[in-house]
């Protein structure tokens, strides 16, 4: 039975979620933000920051898995990988079920989230201590800008673009992340909702395309993500296929090359919600 | 600015879902349920039965495009089409787009629902006076298993399956649509979503597959229903395709080709969420 709820105020969202909450496990304020875990019966434990949902222990896996694998599916043998954000490991598990990656960096502005995930969320954050990883504390944009290192993919799991995650949807960012890719290399971030903020997907995607030949946008709905129908966007110098390039790691629990296909959001959809908007209705 | 808030409370579904809302247009009890209409400034207009939010102006047409037009189009020139509930006309709108239908017959239990349609949603309503229409004031079981006449479409626009609605999904009303379709004829009706009622999903398509050799499942995530991965169940006498059987119609705001075939959910995508459950999360 629940004894409390959460009201999750999204300020980047025009509906509030409610969930049923059992209890809160842990409440902490970093330098960056307020952290709380919470435990549900539905949804399982909740990752909280700043008064929204960043992951269930339910449906993480639909987010997780489609933001690594599309984009490593899309290359023959990704070695290298960075990881920009995803200090809860979810990412970070999947990428390693490529064998053919040796090296993954992640980048995370704020270390406390890794400790609250290693805390809380052990089926998420037990990659970290893997002799492939390395775990940079420190803001993505400013490593990208500056690390001489190349990567065959570049994956942004981030907040909302609101705050320090801004600066990861700016066409500098983008261009750092273009100089640091190899030359058959992908870029992937997760861009929000196509039911909220489409006029940010189109924005990002037309961002993208002054430093990428090819540019894609793929979906999966997430029901805790306000908005739900949720994308990510894709970019290559190569000409990006929309099939894998190779058969899928095996460890997943969505994703396979049916998946893989479908989760690219045809041009008529989402020419349909560009003319709907991301503002307020108008008939 | 908004004034109030609505919360919605879906009894069958673990995320409540506040809006603001600038006013209630109209609140009147039927008697079937408490029919209220709210005025938003993101979502346009509202119709809420029984506190569950049933359509907005600004999102209606994602439901009702793809219960109406995929299925239609999977019959090449459909005339005599039975649409069961819909009474705020959004589906009777899109069937009406189709220039093969001379005959379309639309049985509503509550008429107090089309009357406020009428009133307050005049983009979906003004259909009900076409000389192809006939509105039948009744109970969709019951019509069913007493009219005479062959269809070449049934369309279920129904309510949750809680109430009058969980008729809608007994072996005996499937049983019924099978008798009074035509021979290549087909149902379709929305059954919930896959994130909240995975259950309810796999029962009516199990259901279905004791009266049509083919049954499909295709989907289009819609923000403002809890659960929000909206999905319909396409079920036929003969064998279905994943392609539109001829050019679509041309007034539809997503409904097109390459949206009809990306609409199938790939196996894997139900299996998964399948293994999920709709009930409490289990690690």
């Amino acid at each position: 039975m629940s004894s409390e709820w959460l009201l999750e105020e999204d300020p980047f969202a025009p509906i509030a979620y409610r969930y049923a909450v059992k209890r809160r496990l842990h409440s902490s304020r970093s330098a960056f933000q307020l952290i709380e875990v919470y435990e549900t019966d539905f949804f399982g434990r909740m990752l909280v920051l700043d008064n929204v949902v960043q992951l269930t222990e339910r449906d993480e896996f639909l987010y997780h898995e489609m933001l690594a694998h599309v984009p490593l599916h899309s290359y023959l043998s990704p070695e290298r990988v960075l990881i920009i954000g995803g200090g809860d490991g979810g990412t970070l598990r999947e990428v390693l079920k490529h064998p053919s990656v040796t090296r993954a960096v992640l980048v995370e502005l704020d270390p406390e989230v890794i400790t609250v995930a290693k805390r809380f969320f052990p089926s998420l954050a037990g990659s970290f201590d893997s002799p492939r990883v390395e775990v940079v504390n420190g803001d993505g944009v400013a490593f990208l800008r500056e690390t001489g290192e190349q990567f065959d993919a570049i994956l942004v799991d981030s907040t909302d673009p609101v705050g320090p995650a801004q600066a990861l949807s700016s066409p500098e960012f983008f261009r750092s992340a273009a100089d640091a890719l190899s030359e058959s290399g992908l870029f992937a971030m997760q861009t929000e909702s196509l039911h909220f903020h489409v006029e940010f997907v189109n924005r990002v995607q037309a961002s993208l395309k002054e430093y990428f030949p090819s540019v894609r946008l793929y979906s999966i709905p997430v029901a805790t993500y306000a908005g739900n129908w949720w994308t990510f966007s894709l970019a290559s110098k190569q000409e990006l296929s929309d099939r894998p390039q190779r058969p899928p790691v095996t460890e997943t629990r969505i994703y396979g090359e049916a998946v893989h296909r479908w989760a690219f959001v045809p041009k008529e959809a989402l020419d349909s919600m560009t003319r709907l908007g991301s503002g307020p209705y108008r008939a």
